[in-house]
Parts: C-alpha cells; structure tokens; sequence
C-alpha cells in the first residue's frame, strides 16, 4: 500500500509540474495522469494491477484507501476555499458582483439543464450536467490575476467577488440537485424542502460566522492573554488547528445527515473561520493536508474517465457542444451580469469580466463526480464534463489576458 | 465514517487537553481516553458500537480507518522526530552522550530481556520487553528541559544528544527483533542478517544526509534562484513540502521492503533532510498533518488495552516490576554512562542526566504496539508496557526538576 501511495503522489506531482511548467495549473497534469493510469493496459500488463488497484468497488483495500484520501482531500480543499471567504468582503462587493455571479450561475445551468433535456430527456442527468457547468474556479482566476499583478483593478475586485458568491451559490444548487435526484422524485414538496434546508444551513453559517465566531473569538483571547501572562502559550497554536480540524469533519458529517454533500458544510465551516484564517495561520496550516491529500482527488477524477467510452463520434460531439456552451453562457450571462450591476462599465470591462469568469475547476469536477458515483450521470457524460472543465481553464486566461491587455495596456501580461 | 472521526478527534483533543492541564504530556490523556472508549461497556451499549467500530480484523471498516491513520501518523511522527535529529549534531555530542546512550540501551535491554525470560522464558515476549524499554522519548525530555529554561546547561545537551542517539539505537534493536521474531526462528545467520541490513540502511542513510542530499540541495537551491529571477518562485515552497511527503513515504515502504519497521524508513527520511528542515519550514508544515493522524495513534494504542486482562493480581505484578526495572536500569545505565563518557560529571549531574532519561515514551509504545500487533506480546504484557510508558512520563519530570534545582537553585522551576 505504501508502494502505490508513494508512486500515485510522485506521479501526480510530476504531471502537476509539467502542466504548471507550461502555465496550465496543475491539476490539469494530475487529472490527465490519472486518466493515464487508469487507462494504460499493455497486452496482459495494466500499471492499476502493478499496483494492486482494483477500480470495482470495494474490491480492493489499495483502492479503498485512494478513494478515502480523494474524498478527505476534497473536503479539505472546500474547507480552504471557505477559509479565504470573508462573509464581509461578501456582503460589501456589493450589486455588482453579485450580479455577475448570479447571471453566471442562471444561464449556465438553464443551458446545460436544455441542452441535456434535447440530447435525452433524462432529467437527473440534465440537472447534473447544469449544476456542474455553474461553478467558476476561483482557484484558478485567482491564480491568473495574481500573476498579471492586476488584484488592484476594479475589475479583478468583482471578478473575485463574484468568483466566491458563484461558489456559494453552486453549492446551494448542488445542494438541491442532490435533494432532489437521491430520492428519484422531483416532487414540489421535495424540492422546497432540500432548498429551504440548503438555505437555512447557508443563513445560519453566515449569520454564525458574523455574530457567534467574533464573540467565541473574543473569549478565546482573553483566555489566552491570561494563558500567555502565566507563560505557557506554546499550545495555543496547536489548539487553533484541532479546532479547525474539528470543525471541518464536524461540518461535514453535519451536512451529510441533513441529506447535503459533505462538502458544502466543509466549505461552510471553513467560511466560518475566515475572519480568523490569517491571525490563526489557518490557510497556511491546511495547505500541507490538503497537499498531502488532494492529489488523491485529481487522480481520481482522472481515473474515472474511461476513455473507451469517450472515442465515439457522439461522445466527442457532446463534448464539444459541453465546451462551447459552458464558455458561451459563461461570457455571455457575466457580461450582461456587469452592465445589469453596474451601469458604468465600459465595453471593455464587461468583456474582461466575462473572460475572467469562463474557467470551471474544482467545484465542477466534485459535481460531476458526486453525479458518476451516486449512478446519475453517464460515462460518457461524465468525460464531456472532465474535458469541458480542462478546456475552459486552457482556453480562457489567454483570452483573458489579452481583455486585460487592452484595457491597461502599461501592465505587463504574462 | 465521519461522525466516527470527528467524536474520536474531538475525544483525544479533550484528554489531550485535560491532562496538558496538569503538566501531564496530552499523548497519556489520548491513550487514557482510548482505553475508555474500548472497554466503555453498559449493559449491551459500548461507545464502540455507537461508533460502527469492530475492532476485530478487518470487520469494520470504520477501524480500518482508525488503524490507517493510526499508520500513517507514527510514520508522520517519526518523520518529526528524524526531521529535528541533525546528523552534524549527532555526530559532534561527543563521547559523553554517547555513553549515556548506549549504557541507556544495553542496561534496560538485557534487564528486560531477563525479566521476560525469568518470568515465563518466552524469548519473543522478552526479546520486544528489552526493546519496549529501551527508548528515552525525545519528545517529552526536550519539553521539560525547555519548561524550565535550562537548554543551555552541559546536562541538558548531554541529554537531548543521547536521547535523540538512543532513538537510533532503539531503531536497530527493533529492527533486529522484527527481524529475529518474525520469520520465528532466531538463527545466528538471521541475527547477522537482519543487523546488517539496518546498521547499513543507518549508515548509509547519515552518509547521504553528510554528502548527497547537500548536493543535491545545492543544485535544487541554483535553479530556484534561477526561477525566482524569473519571477515565479512562489511555487518553490509547495515543491519542498511534496518532496518531503514522497520521501517519508517512499523511505517507509523501502523500510518495510527489506523487512525493516516501516516507522524506521521514516526517521531515516526525516534524518536526511534534518538540514534543510527549518529552511523549507518542514517541521512547521508537517506539524499539521501529524495533527491530524497522531491523535488516532494513540486513541488507538489505548483501545488495545483490555482492562478485564488486567485485573488479576498476576498482572498487577508484572506491571510493577515492569515499571521499577524500566526506572531503575535506566537511572543506573545512564549515570554509569556518564561517568564512564565524562570524567568530570558531578554526582549532581549524572543525577541529572539519570533521571532526565527515565520518561519512555513514542518509541516503547510503537515496539508494544508492533509486538501485540504480530502476535509476539501478550495482552497482558502489552498492557504493562503501556503502563510502564505513562508511569516513567509521570514519575520522571518532578524528580528530573528536583535534581536540576539543586545544582542550579537560581532557575525557577516549573
């Protein structure tokens, strides 16, 4: 076992280093290592019987345990997104972002939720393929506007801003797709109830993390500064992390007995903690487990695309139509997002917003999992949804880029 | 699995933290808190059945989890423990810590060796008794000379040197008894063998850590500075932490491969990257993803314990004596030690030393857990080790600060 963790971590950061050599982020690299790996099969010789990989489930223990690191390693990566989501900044980026977001997140979903009721009609996997088209990486925007050293733009601002609530409201969507395709019925009275759950447990964290955390924060300080005037503070440090750790399993255990994906209450209890993330070192801390884990997940996610399936015209169309349409509705519904927000934006800057907000990454990936491992989603659906979120994040910070160029063109671009 | 997790992190956290409270090192509260949840029985309700835990192997695979994690955090652990262990410093204590060391070795082992064989003259039982008593915890020794301030005396140094000496030598003795019991028979060939092979994983694990792993760094440190002209250093970090997770785990499965203790390829890992540790902030890093799993280490060394196997005044006995041995031989070995490895140690200080060299802690406990795990160990002789490890960490401290405030009566004494 220990054979096949090390030689999955050292590929994973081999395929990452590679991708990121070339400026596509790594976990483009590590979801392709994984397709290599589960699909590399010489004569007799196949590289997950080397090692002792069996992908039928519960057949073998190797397995069990990538699949257990996959699901920790998501969970922490959700709970570190919500570290860097400040209630505040969300509530004060105001009308702007918020509509972007939102316009980001409509057209998008009622696309895909039409372009799959055409394809076949089957609703759950419509549903599916709309909440996993919602999702803009924040990771990856991020990422790209940091390397531009264009944080200070306006622009940048309600592109983050907007990157983060479309996160919020993705998980409110999966949320409900989830409710409403495990019980097979898409009854009124089910939907309202897993939407109002959804948003009850979305209200009271924010409400949570705005007027319970800052008071429970203030006791812990105060005992500190008594802990620290008896000189024995060293610990408290330690205490942070555990709790923090606490809270994102609690969180998530919470979240799957209410019927919701555990990550999104991994998510939730991260933003809980925001506030608290940088004086705690909380971020910094949960890069090393998530690094240790979340390799795990994009080899997964890669391991499930078989690419049998996926060499067949109609599977290449739909990916296709996926791809196009995930970038068209993107651009186009956060365009009209930013002239609805805010009247003052020019031409140029609602074309820079739209490119910002085209790349799909993590949260897309996690829905389209959840959607092939419950038995909603096709395969071949499935595969349509890995390649669209790698072809977004390849194709939109050129186009990216090259917006920003125009607009400021003293800036150097990467 | 989840709800499973967060009760038994939260559960250790608490222990941990009570016991903190009194000056009592947090693993003894984690380890106290897994005997209560194993032998936690009311009428046909126990805690572990709350818990979907069975901890017959491989009936449950919540325990699976727990025993995976329990894996994986002494493996994180001894990385720690390597990571803090330079090998320059090793090599410079000189004779004197040396002494202490290995009289600390000899004397506790053929005296457990003795016991065992005088007892029942089972030679596997006696064979991992003298290991079990063999090794100073670094870890709570280094906590106590550093509560009370007193790092900088000749005592202290001696100390932490031949604490951290007698962790390698407790290393090979472990290694030659895996080696000596498992295959069952302990032919002189075998003995030989086994020896061999760890002196020589050891040595040619130090003379890595001396000559290849600074070129190596050299050339790693040419080409970032290359990369950082280039402007994108900032996944350099990120690199450091990966390599040290592949290393850890690569230098366990290597271990376990030559039919070493997989906990051995760790320390060696982390010993060959002592150098750079505090550079690459690797302690700091790994400190987190130790937090996570090593909390489970000990839940789960404690629900070993079969308080019913316990009971009878057979092995109430066995467990004193275990305890008197383990304080007396290590008390006398090393005072021997020092006198034999400095002349002019005061009686006061080979005091000192004796005492500071009593607590057993990590290691006693990982070669019990090793010994039962096999089959090798009793419960009932596990159970006194488990004993004997938490009566030396609580007995040591207050008679190691009483020594040191009557050589150094002006330090405060915690």
């Amino acid at each position: 076992m220990l054979l096949m963790l090390v030689v999955l971590f050292v590929l994973a950061a081999a395929g990452s280093k590679i991708f990121t050599h070339f400026g596509i982020p790594g976990l483009i690299g590590e979801i392709i290592i994984g397709v290599v790996i589960a699909n590399l099969v010489i004569g007799d010789w196949s590289l997950l019987g080397m090692l002792g990989i069996d992908m039928k489930s519960g057949a073998s223990q190797n397995y069990d345990v990538v699949t257990l690191f996959a699901q920790l390693g998501v969970m922490f990566l959700l709970f570190s997104i919500g570290l860097g989501t400040k209630v505040k900044d969300l509530l004060s980026v105001g009308k702007a972002a918020m509509m972007v977001a939102t316009m980001g997140v409509v057209v998008p979903l009622i696309a895909g939720l039409a372009l799959m009721m055409a394809y076949n009609g089957d609703i759950h996997q419509a549903l599916f393929l709309g909440a996993a088209m919602v999702a803009t990486s924040v990771g990856i925007t991020a990422r790209v506007i940091k390397d531009m050293k264009l944080i200070d733009t306006k622009e940048a601002k309600i592109i983050i801003g907007a990157a983060v609530i479309d996160d919020v409201e993705g998980m409110v969507v999966l949320a409900i797709v989830i409710g409403m395709t495990a019980s097979g019925g898409a009854s009124a009275y089910h939907i309202i109830s897993i939407s109002v759950e959804a948003l009850l447990f979305v209200v009271l964290s924010i409400a949570a993390a705005l007027w319970v955390v800052p008071k429970i924060h203030k006791r812990i300080e105060k005992r500190k500064e008594r802990i620290l005037a008896k000189n024995k503070g060293s610990s408290a440090d330690v205490n942070a992390l555990i709790i923090a750790i606490a809270v994102c399993i609690g969180f998530s255990w919470f979240a799957d007995l209410i019927g919701l994906a555990a990550i999104i209450g991994a998510f939730l209890g991260g933003m809980l903690l925001a506030e608290f993330a940088h004086e705690w070192k909380l971020e910094e801390r949960f890069e090393s487990i998530t690094t240790l884990f979340i390799s795990f997940f994009f080899l997964d996610v890669g391991m499930q695309v078989d690419l049998g399936s996926l060499a067949t015209v109609s599977a290449v169309a739909l990916s296709a139509v996926v791809i196009l349409v995930a970038i068209a509705t993107k651009y186009f519904g956060c365009s009209i997002g930013a002239k609805l927000g805010d009247k003052s934006l020019s031409k140029e800057s609602r074309n820079i917003i739209g490119f910002g907000m085209i790349p799909r990454g993590e949260v897309g990936i996690i829905v389209a999992t959840i959607g092939l491992s419950s038995g909603q989603m096709s395969s071949e659906l499935y595969g349509a949804v890995i390649v669209m979120a790698v072809a977004t994040t390849i194709i939109a910070p050129p186009l990216f880029a090259w917006a920003f160029s125009k607009k400021y063109p003293k800036h150097e671009v990467a």
